[in-house]
């Protein structure tokens, strides 16, 4: 069923998408489940007759969202990038959306050419839910300090070994270590939002993130035991995992 | 099956819910599918032990949203108001939230105590859809100049007979008059609004008003018609009905 063409012929599409994360098992192809890879690639199959390889930029989980999310994508088909985005919003479902395609360079990677990704992680901080959040942000009734926590994410700026935040994983054993440019906690009315950049992020690692800022905020937590939980190399030191309906890939950049 | 006690022991409370409308077929009960007044009556039954007629502040129609809506409603159960509200949020689905409950006058009814009601109507404007606003606002490809828009918006303000901007409903016959206190189109990146205060407003007043303004934005109306379309007095003098994904009812005023 699977053809793939000569790779002389190939040209290498980058194509970046947003994506509502509640209608999605993540973006991985799985038995369990509808993923936003097969959606794509049906739909990529539909447009230019045939499947091909698509390199994703991450894995995100179940119910996790995509601001923005770059696939990279060898393909044989002549059809110029302007029409194929169009071509792509026909065939994907109402909860994907083709934001850009480009034609770049042979060896690029939509994995591995990644300088950093920002993610954020939104909070309804309020004792009333909000329908329109449901699936959208994590509903948190309990009062949040977001200025104490804004300083307590600084710490997690910086070279660390995040061991302490990654889900243990043996499919992904390795160097631990992961570079985060910046932190921040701000507030807009209800609305708390935590946003990272990093030049990757381990398994869960922002659910784990965030997690331990609301421990943190019920007191469970110091509010200065950030460094002390990267120093012990240990999950268990950490928070809980925040629940993945907040989370958004939010920028990919190469 | 249905009991009302006696009106002597009645409170009457009013109440403040929002609703997500994509899972609704509008507010009032009806045999082809969920409403808001079903799954509330159901909520409120579950917590007082008896069916209570309810008042809604208005219809609203399949697919529209609610920012803010009020019900008023008599009841014999003792219940304080703030714990109503906590009992009803625990019975009450995900797509349904009550933001407040307060005990008013015996003759305070929501619907007729209105003196206005303001309504919302939101437009993704761009040649890519928003997969997080899918059902949540109208997608519109083609350039809107919200400026323009805006200046011929300014003609519904006023008192008029709004009989081309309401679907013709035999249930709805009478004074056809209504007051606009305000009109505004403002866009924000790819979000264009519509928001309009009335005193009342006809069966799909706003979405009509809102058609109108996409037809002059297309040019198959003139800026300057709202005044000739209101004069009149034909709805096929008028543009289309805006689909109701767009619209939010945002805030009643008492």
């Amino acid at each position: 069923m699977q053809h793939i063409s000569s790779d002389s012929v190939l040209r290498n599409l980058l194509v970046t998408i947003s994506y509502d994360g509640r209608s999605f098992h993540g973006w991985q192809i799985q038995q369990n489940g509808i993923t936003v890879q097969e959606v794509f690639q049906n739909a990529l199959r539909n447009i230019v007759g045939e499947f091909y390889d698509l390199k994703g930029c991450s894995r995100t989980d179940s119910g996790v969202h995509a601001n923005m999310y770059c696939i990279s994508v060898k393909i044989a088909h002549p059809i110029p990038p302007e029409r194929l985005k169009a071509a792509l919003n026909r065939w994907l479902p109402q909860e994907v959306a083709c934001l850009d395609c480009s034609e770049v360079a042979p060896d690029f990677h939509a994995r591995y050419a990644c300088k950093s990704k920002r993610y954020v992680y939104k909070i309804w901080n309020s004792d009333t839910r909000n329908p329109f959040l449901n699936g959208y942000a994590l509903f948190y009734r309990y009062p949040l300090d977001a200025e104490l926590l804004n300083r307590a994410a600084q710490d997690y700026v910086g070279k660390h070994d995040f061991t302490s935040f990654c889900t243990p994983d043996k499919r992904k054993m390795g160097d631990m270590t992961r570079n985060v440019k910046s932190c921040e906690v701000i507030r807009d009315g209800n609305l708390v939002t935590f946003t990272v950049e990093a030049d990757g992020f381990l398994y869960n690692m922002v659910r784990i993130m965030v997690g331990t800022l609301l421990d943190i905020s019920s007191g469970r937590l110091a509010p200065d035991s950030i460094p002390k939980i990267i120093a012990k190399k240990d999950r268990s030191c950490a928070g809980i995992t925040a629940r993945p309906c907040g989370l958004y890939l939010d920028r990919v950049n190469y």
